[in-house]
């Protein structure tokens, strides 16, 4: 859901923040499941939706040898970015392409696994987007997406620029259609895609920042975004936030970034819909 | 922390809620260090602080056949329950005593490992409790602590009693002395008790609630607290809440656990400090 245009060979601080995404951290509660499915058919096909610039499809693709990655996403000027972190990986098995995923470009029952990863967070109707990644989705596959929970974010120390910063991201994601609660509401969502509850397993995990390093690299990403990235444009479009309050919220965030005890997590929600 | 009277061979539903405990599910973010420390002394001494009905306590006494757990709690109505765990478990290298976090009955370095599992949440200044940890720590050792974050809770639907229970238990931390956004207050705690930052490390994890069988575990115990239980106790204490709104709340978590997409979940925070 990457909207900045990109450079495939530099990326921007806010891709840096997401490149660190890879399956084994953003997908563990999946990983089982493609295990067991990889066992019985090594020529497993994936799909992932809202792959930005493609690390999580390209560490699938590394988990799938003999199998065909497929990464979308409905910002193309993102795709060049994903093709060349494929490329610097050495990994062949993976394609991208634009799509959206209220209307996926791929037949019925395409994919033994239909994933997605901070996507119906940022959306509206994410039941119906659900209900389309099913359509593509083998009998059999699995539908699996993690998506975040703004709302149970933890956040220390308190600094008034901080709590600025969340509100101006919860309006944001409101005001895009999307829901700040996403994670809490996996389950109703599948139910409203037409899945019967026996068919979900939910869990959660946290996403964190504790460490300097952590600190340092969210720091930088949000600082981009606030000083001259993707969320400024966004705050100006929904005409949220001043000049001085982007800045109050960058030097909030420096701050937090050189506090020793700083430290940030919330909850994602995780699902897996057997089909 | 259990404050209800408690018959050993029958214990409450609060307990039932809290004996799902184990060394596995509770303390994970220790198990590594805990095994690297075994390897090289299987004649470990654990300390459990605030054990409550032992359930840890016996799980890491199994994990350490060669070693000593004790487990220590303000409440002494809770040691018989927590002894007859112990037998249940046929485990023998285990014992229970009465005792205060602030003023633990050990001589100092006495422990390789000085746990505790939502303790520091509901108690004030928990810097002097954390010290105290570290004076019984043997050099080498480990401090490691488990505490909910209560501010981060994610609660699916929303009803209002569910709305109203959460605002009457953060009330009754509060009022109490603990803390309810404890989780993300580990590293900071760690510093004002004398700790250097480099040998703290934090993680989280997320305790949540969404199978049939798990809402209904939360459920019933809960009901029972609201409907006669020591939370009502503690809320008539500090004089908040009515018989109906009790009853509101109880019926709420009713209808919670009776709702198929229902979910709750939560943050903890995980600290390890090396003495």
């Amino acid at each position: 859901m990457e909207q900045a245009r990109e450079n495939p060979a530099h990326p921007s601080a806010q891709s840096t923040l997401h490149e660190v995404r890879t399956a084994e951290n953003s997908a563990a509660y999946l990983l089982p499941k493609l295990t067991s499915l990889r066992e019985s058919n090594p020529h497993l096909k994936l799909l992932d939706v809202g792959c930005g610039s493609g690390t999580i499809s390209v560490s699938f693709a590394k988990l799938l040898p003999d199998g065909q990655v497929t990464g979308v996403d409905l910002n193309p000027t993102i795709l060049p970015r994903a093709r060349a972190v494929a490329d610097m990986a050495g990994v062949g098995n993976v394609e991208f392409q634009n799509a959206s995923i209220f209307k996926l470009p791929f037949a019925d029952e395409t994919f033994d696994i239909t994933f997605c990863h901070q996507v119906l967070v940022h959306i509206g109707e994410p039941w119906d987007a659900l209900r389309e990644m099913l359509r593509v989705t083998k009998r059999g596959g699995v539908v699996a997406a993690r998506e975040g929970d703004y709302e149970s974010e933890c956040v220390w120390p308190e600094l008034a620029g901080l709590e600025k910063f969340h509100k101006l991201m919860a309006g944001l994601m409101s005001a895009g259609g999307g829901t700040p609660a996403a994670g809490r509401q996996l389950i109703s969502w599948a139910l409203k895609a037409g899945v019967e509850r026996n068919q979900v397993t939910l869990s959660y995990s946290t996403g964190s920042y504790s460490t300097s390093g952590e600190r340092k690299i969210l720091s930088q990403g949000l600082c981009q975004q606030l000083r001259g990235g993707g969320l400024r444009e966004k705050a100006r479009k929904f005409d949220t936030g001043n000049e001085e309050e982007f800045e109050e919220m960058a030097k909030a965030w420096e701050e937090w970034a050189d506090t020793e005890d700083a430290t940030l997590a919330s909850i994602h929600g995780e699902i897996l819909i057997q089909k």
